[in-house]
């Protein structure tokens, strides 16, 4: 009853800055997939809140800017990154032009299926698998790429397209900000170029609101048609310490909502949460071994550590996967629509 | 005649896709301060192509992407560029805490008066008067010191606050182009926080918007409190072939229309123009020595050349701030309500 309330609540005032009022607000749950907790309950009372035109804590809508990361916070990021998997299959796709690879590390390795092996050169071999997969093209064509990429493969594990492993739970709070005036982006460790040809369609993010990790590009004129080429020269990191300068340089802002999972998303929430006025970080806690995976402390993907012992003082919330949320992805149905 | 048509129909199209279309839409025309000439007129006609749902020229909104030169584009730019005017207000300013710079270059001549001379030094000097007033302090800081110099200054030639020498006419364009459904940016080789602190107020243009050059920054936690400093390091120049660059960093698809006025934005309107479907391309033509200043191809600030001898085979569009534009500045009653 409390909960139907603060919904009907928060939609009623969301309705006094989102567009199509003229149209009758539905009383539906914008929630549907969480389960009714703390965690729940944080969201709903921000979003009144700082929606609540005229209220101590109100937020006009141009301020109202939320961030989320990706990998383990808006899709699944195990066994591996995704995009550690896409840049794994390219250099299978590639290998046919590629001779020398077959002697050469970390390619020879990687071809003969021995991934621990390739990865055994440490960050230089991560480097070099990045580069001879994400550079050397244009813009256009390593975004069509990706696309093509998607398309066919599959997760190893859920043998289910990886757009198909984005969260449900996710899928709603975004939908609820927006509807709630606020502007949603990405910011995360992840290729900025990877993620672009996809979030608009699949996370309703278009592409100017996707802050990530880059390297240089370069225009050129081809021909008579203007290029910009993907060079294998490093940009700029968006993790960690990185995270608030991605913010600052995209955004020019400070965000009033922040999302992560890993401790790589420390500085994004500690930055967010400590502006003035109302702010909410909430770390997703990847908890559910039987409908996801479960890991944190000792995991080298998606580590999760001083924000677990630090959320408490902090003042963030921690999102349990296996009691805040009912489902974790789409059915097929919800992804059919979605896409 | 045709003109008020084009209007209507522009209008009565662009509601279609913006909020608000509850309420009875007036027939008003969008862009009072220009003249009714082929400037005007390709801008129009452009407009209501991309907005006709089910035309053969049709752009969803998501993809309306228009991207805005600042100097010399929406603001003026002589006798040097605004930024230059506070770079050497704050070393007035800063110098009583810096005796060193009374013998030190370029930083003497300028204490004394004389501009040609500190800008003997070239590039290496503007840099150096850059850096020592541009970094060193938090970013918070600095869009507090950008505020306060423009409520104070004027500007030596009209007396007028910077912020009042915008161009009206592009004031009218920028809002008609966002009631049609567009997403406004500005790409300037300006630097991006000099901007950001005044371009929503100003030109309604959020900071999220704004693509810029850039020094680096730094996180850091002092006392407690996350900061990001603003180091002495360039980061990125978006000028010329930059502009493309900036562009696809920050925004992440091509935009339709482009408006610059001078060779440094040749590249964002070739970028631009160059896609397929509808696209637009406008250079701003500084040739009205009576009412703003006059100058082109012999100008160090606003240098334009290629962009004048290509924009005929190009099909960009000419505006003459003397001929398409029936005010300049904004009335200051006008000012008074726009800011």
């Amino acid at each position: 009853m409390a909960r139907e309330r603060g919904f009907l609540a928060a939609i009623a005032v969301a309705c006094t800055f989102a567009a199509g009022c003229a149209v009758p607000v539905r009383s539906v749950d914008p929630l549907p997939s969480w389960n009714e907790g703390a965690a729940m309950q944080s969201i709903v009372a921000f979003v009144s809140e700082v929606t609540l035109e005229g209220g101590a804590r109100y937020v006009p809508p141009a301020e109202r800017i939320a961030v989320f990361d990706n990998d383990g916070t808006l899709w699944s990021e195990q066994p591996v990154y995704f995009q550690l998997m896409f840049a794994l299959e390219r250099i299978q796709a590639l290998a046919p032009r590629h001779p020398e690879w077959q002697t050469q590390e970390p390619f020879a390795s990687l071809l003969k299926g021995n991934l621990e092996g390739a990865l055994a050169g440490g960050e230089p071999a991560i480097a070099q698998i990045i580069m001879a997969t994400h550079a050397g093209m244009t813009t256009e064509e390593f975004a069509q790429i990706v696309k093509d990429w998607l398309a066919t493969s599959r997760h190893p594990v859920t043998k289910r397209p990886y757009t198909g492993m984005v969260y449900q739970p996710m899928l709603e709070l975004l939908a609820y900000l927006r509807a709630s005036g606020f502007k949603t982006f990405i910011v995360s460790g992840g290729g900025i170029e990877f993620m672009r040809p996809w979030t608009e369609r699949v996370y309703g993010i278009p592409p100017e609101q996707v802050v990530g990790s880059s390297i240089r590009t370069k225009y050129e004129v081809r021909d008579g048609q203007p290029v910009l080429v993907r060079l294998p020269q490093l940009d700029f990191i968006d993790d960690k310490a990185g995270k608030p300068v991605g913010i600052n340089q995209h955004i020019g802002r400070r965000p009033i909502l922040a999302v992560g999972n890993s401790d790589g998303d420390f500085q994004m929430l500690e930055w967010t949460t400590a502006g003035t006025g109302p702010r909410l970080g909430l770390i997703v806690h990847h908890d559910d071994a039987a409908r996801e995976f479960a890991y944190d402390r000792d995991s080298h993907v998606g580590h999760l550590e001083r924000g677990l012992d630090e959320a408490g003082t902090r003042g963030w919330v921690v999102v349990s996967m296996k009691n805040d949320w009912r489902a974790i992805y789409p059915s097929s149905t919800t992804l059919h629509a979605t896409h």
